[in-house]
């Protein structure tokens, strides 16, 4: 992909844009201002992936402003954590396009999600208990919008281990694994220990008391004495699924 | 066993003694004034074993003076967290007498340990790892100094779980379970979902960063989704041992 | 109690059986898979109990079809936080059955729970305030869904400490005491100074400030100056009673 | 006692004093600038008791100056929280005077401490276990220097609450009651059923892992059940004597 | 006051009643059982003021069935934290009484609270900022029910220290100074350097952000540089007066 | 500006005022009681701004009164985390004046706000993203009501720095920078490391999990590695923007 | 490779292996107990890498004797947090191996490091200042025991970004990226926002005050507006490499 | 002052300067690579001052050599943090060079500190208590090697607030205030009432117990009921100096 500020730079040189010029067009280039926020549509270049909008603390207008002007780039736009109003607004704003809602967490694909690419192996994200499925389907959903397969393993924490043995074939001949887990969040450490891939490790807000909304299950997914386990913030299913989908397309980006 | 109390009531029934002389020796039966400390000698009668001594902050010279009072009504003493100063002062007051010495955790039995009860079973001291031992041996030897027979299983930490395997008769026929784990501290829930016995966790402060020094080990436990797991504080391995012996008894009481 | 897996192995050998289909066989012998969960129904055979239901975070529906997977094998389940929603649709989906529901703490006990065995002692559950009532209510029920005794003695917190006194012979002749507090959390303290029987100790999320929501009577028990004292989670009733019932029915274990 | 911001004022109105001059007869009268240091001298006019000296964090040369120029005006002076070079410099330069030192917990007391007043009832200062005897060193040096008389009570936590009574009647005829303790800091809890005086709870640092320093003890004595108990600082000895004295001159304030 | 357990041993002594029998006199004489709730009603004789009842965590009825059972032997009954529900049941069940409600804190008085005793004197109840009032009320209204007068000074925070001018004359004779404040909570170590009283410092939970819910009022407080301040915790104004009429008291306790 | 006191001073010297009535004059100049606030009219003397009035914990008709009262001496007043009944009451009350509601963040301006003194550099308002807006919204309402002109720079976290590029200009020649961010709060650590200005940084509540409610990037800019940073507590616009305008007049102050 | 355990079954089948024989031979496969440890030879056919030897805790002897049972088995051993008697005692046991020994942060290699795959891209570790230099050396040795080829980028923290600039073509073309920064943690937020690479965030405890030892820079990179983060404990150098390793060898694993 | 990269974009234009060779000209002004250090030798261009060494964490060789090659640019390197073998090898490298070491705080100056820029006014750094002054002469020494002149005012906490008195001359003229206390940190909001210039808080470590190293003071600063105050890291002398002089140069950045 040739990179837009070398042929901005080459104009400049050339003699057909002038410094003052290439300034503007380099910035008009890579950011869109909307006043209440500033969109980066640069992102895709950089990093591979378009913007997702994390709906929390924007108002339903906003939401559906910042939609519409991604939309008008890519295909499908990704928004976790909408409340009802949100979701709301985003139905009536785009009724002529696909939405897909998850139903437990907030989460939005607005427009066609992309047809994943041929030969990414699926990525198991799999659940402690019942009380984690939101944040499972929030990654479910993320790795749909950025084009990858998924697999749901749920419920197989580690009070009963044997449940994980008819999902070992899937574990063990993955990329990488999403691991989500509230209470303690012993469920990595155990799994670190019987597979190759890397482990991304979610804890969740599920609990009382001493779990204080997570933070025993973070620290002890910080702290797994197996290694290969890295880890997210809180209930930050998106962010797992993103960086997972990262690792995955690794396995056949010479394809 | 009669209660004192009772006695000492009947005579005031009887006239055999006043009620001041009864308060009076109400109060000498059960604790000998030190100026600096008040041993509580009807701990025994209480509770089922006598007063156990904490070392820490306490000076060489006060803790031998303590011993001595506890030796002169007990065979032996059982002295936890002492520091080289305390075993050395202990070593010289009372070179007449057997005395045991942890390395690792600076614990003392002062005396002679009392034979166990014919027919208790033994109970599992396991660790996750071995920089947990210091905690374990506390554990071993406060046992002993209780009349339990006890078993340890160091080592065997959820990220190598095939290791518990050869354990597992012992684990299934315990009456009690001791179970030491630093780091994310996961042991006690999976062996809580393996075995019916009560399990008593105790989190250790080995690791570093976010183990807090044992502090997310111990929410982990206390917050572990397997049933049946009790948990004591950080390092421990004293009250967990004193609270497995009590379980311990139970399975023989009626003999 | 003869193990599947035993039984498995030995039809391998015997050639009744090829490897393949006894993967299969010892898998459906033990997880029942429902998508949304997996049913672990061999916790009876392993733990000495069924598996217990914690309805926070699971959907009524959900609550619904696990408690129907359990009953197909069992005589009664017990639900733990359960909400309004939860004991309506439980109510709706087992009318032919006895449900019994704690009001103020959301446990429910769907079926006929078992009846004691012979000669097991009483379970004391002991509260230091009123307050601490819906904690001790979820304690209870646990008790009886488990085919255990309790008695229930309540407000008896150390501000007021003679009202201990007429509960003194209870607590004596105890296999183990469940003591429940908020605030400063020190009842197990001093109820440890008084008696043989393991102590454990239930922190409530009772009091304001520097309660923290039950933190401070968490830390208080654990650093207890009483041996004997095991700790559980905040207002977690049902893993104190479950505890209490498989340390009680050592006492009897021989019979 | 006449104010001496009235002297000033009633000299301005009589034409005595300039307000150029009674400024600076003012500010003269109340602060001494050691340039490092700042010395109230009007403390004990406005307090009741002159400046007590905080030595950690000051060099030895600074105490001893701060010292020679508080004695300068005062009989005596208290020195808390002195390592051994204080001491070793104060001892130096003041070798002309009467030097008490707190062997335990780093107080001094620089000069002759004043003649209790007559009338003064002993205030008790009692610790839970032998561990917090330094803290308690640190209040009895208080209320000496402070003339008032006290009553050491030591070792009486609630582990073995019946060591408490033989000093019921010392602490039913107090007019305020120090009450030092650890780990989980009950013993004000229990102490605030039983008698009708004040009590002043001071947390220490005694105990390892969920103590955490002194902060378990700390918040439980917080949220004590019990009423009329109030809470300094961790190992705060001298804050808590101080409180104490302030109180107890109350008892006498008439005669 | 004669001790009713004086009584009961001299009727031992004379025959006039069995040990079982004095036994049971004993504890009939000290606490009323309620099932959910245990009366402490030796309260008065041991600690100077009858039990006060906590609302919270209760329901209006349990709250008039044990106000109903305090008021068969008290004049009046402090109630605090109660919600709507509360005061509605307390005004429906005791129509006949005089009931004050203090409408910020959720503090009643029911019944007629006693005459405040000759030659007391009034307690200041300082706070640093209006929104600290409800806390202020409920110390107020504590004081009424404890029999002593009070006196209010409101929003006089250290941003304006001006503003304490004007009541230097009260409290610098007072006896004892109750001073409530949130946020940074400063208010006391400023005070604590002006006057000779004892001060009782209250958190409060106001403000935001890293104030955390009084936290920080309750650390700066306990770390107060200023001498002569004891906390209790954060919105506890009733356990600042209670303790401050404790204090109050001694003034006169000789006349 | 003379000085109040001096005045007064002079007078007593003069022999026009006794000193009695001085003392009086000096508080009624100063401070307004009503009853349960005390007015701080001195505020713009000593410090150059009037009261604000910050309604969290006030009802709404001390909130009226506060501002009637301050409306006396000033010619607006700003009202900071109003809730709908308070805007509603303010509104109510002061149907006459002219009053300026922020929609997000409950900050009122009641009055006309002055006009900004000439040659005033605009305050750069800048956040990380668009969920940070109410409290930038609370910053540009306080600097329009302590006349100093401010602008908006909106949603240029450090995902994309680019989007920074337009506003370098801004920037650079800025006397002092406002800077809003949650989550990890970075933005304030980049700006640093850009320009010359002082930045004072404000952590807002935006986020979820281990964003703690701000506390994450309340710390994350105290511990900025970029020089020229200092913070204000979080969520703190108002703080923010007064600090800055007390910064910002100081390019002025000498024309 | 071909599992053992089929071998196990399949000789069972064949009537070659008793089942009892083929338990312990099952077990004898995978784990060597050393009493007070339990070697996990296993751990290679599972996870892809043989043990890592975690130091701290462990005595001198029992790293000799752990590190000699591994390399019977394996070319290396990786040991992390070692002291000085650790390495001295290393360095006396294996004096016929090469030993590397990192002098910052206590990892050593003993043995022979395996030569890297061809066609693995370097892995980049940044550091954002020199003080974590310690924390770098750790990842770049755990890279080489495990055969990956890796390099440093130092002390490129945000508040220069500039510095960035020479190294952004490594930084993109690179499969993942290791970034260590400590005080407030802000650079793999830059970093995210400028790749495709996944990215492993290491917080260190270089800082002071609010730094916590590490703790802000966790929670800002748990929070991280950018995508692509995953966290690892503070100063878990040796955890990301490990991670890393992982995710590297995804790229040409098909190869 | 020309911007750098201006001119080597005019260059391009011009002909002059290849984009490849524009882009090293640009890297090479801007950084240096010392390969374990990345100096900034753009930060005085961009922030106004050169680097500063944060000496914590370096060895002594690095120090030296950082600080070698920042001396080849600047007149004076200012060192914070400085260890005992940080200082011994810095007089060792520059025996030919002013060296001025503050010897409380471990801060050092090498070289010759800069001329204050006539008309500056000095900026006061208060302390509350003697303890504090490690971190004054940390900012003292800063404010020198900035170029601004400082006025150092010691011990005048807030529990004797007269002896701020004699010195409000000089706080009433500052154009900025530094404000150094530890314990409850009460100085700034204090201080905040009384003056017209913005406030630096410093929260110092100074203290024991519920202090927490700082945090309280910290906390304390930022939950100021007074306006005007902003806050910088604990101890974080250097820091506060340092924005003090950005602000204090505005006062003459027309002249």
């Amino acid at each position: 992909m040739s990179d837009p500020l070398d042929d901005i730079l080459k104009q400049v040189q050339e003699g057909a844009l002038s410094p003052t010029k290439a300034r503007e067009a380099f910035l008009a280039l890579r950011a869109q201002p909307l006043g209440f926020a500033t969109l980066d549509h640069d992102r895709r270049r950089r990093c591979g992936f378009a913007e997702v909008v994390y709906a929390a603390g924007k108002s339903p207008e906003e939401l559906v402003q910042i939609a519409r002007a991604l939309l008008g780039r890519e295909g499908c736009v990704l928004v976790t954590r909408a409340e009802a109003d949100h979701v709301y607004a985003v139905r009536g704003a785009f009724s002529d396009k696909p939405i897909e809602v998850g139903t437990r967490g907030g989460t939005l694909i607005v427009g066609t999600s992309p047809e994943p690419l041929k030969g990414l192996p699926a990525i198991p994200i799999m659940t402690a208990g019942t009380s984690d499925l939101p944040v499972a389907e929030e990654a479910l959903l993320t790795c749909k919008a950025l084009g990858h397969p998924a697999i749901a393993i749920n419920d197989v924490g580690v009070a009963g281990l044997h449940r994980l043995e008819p999902h070992m074939p899937v574990l063990q001949s993955a990329s990488v694994v999403v691991c989500i887990a509230g209470m303690e969040g012993a469920l990595p450490s155990v799994i670190g220990g019987l597979i190759q891939a890397p482990i991304i490790a979610v804890p969740t807000s599920v609990g009382y008391g001493a779990s204080f909304a997570g933070v025993t299950a973070l620290l002890s997914m910080l702290t797994s004495c197996a290694s290969g386990v890295t880890v997210v913030n809180i209930d930050n299913g998106f962010g797992a699924a993103y960086s997972a989908c990262l690792i995955n397309r690794l396995g056949v980006n010479d394809e």
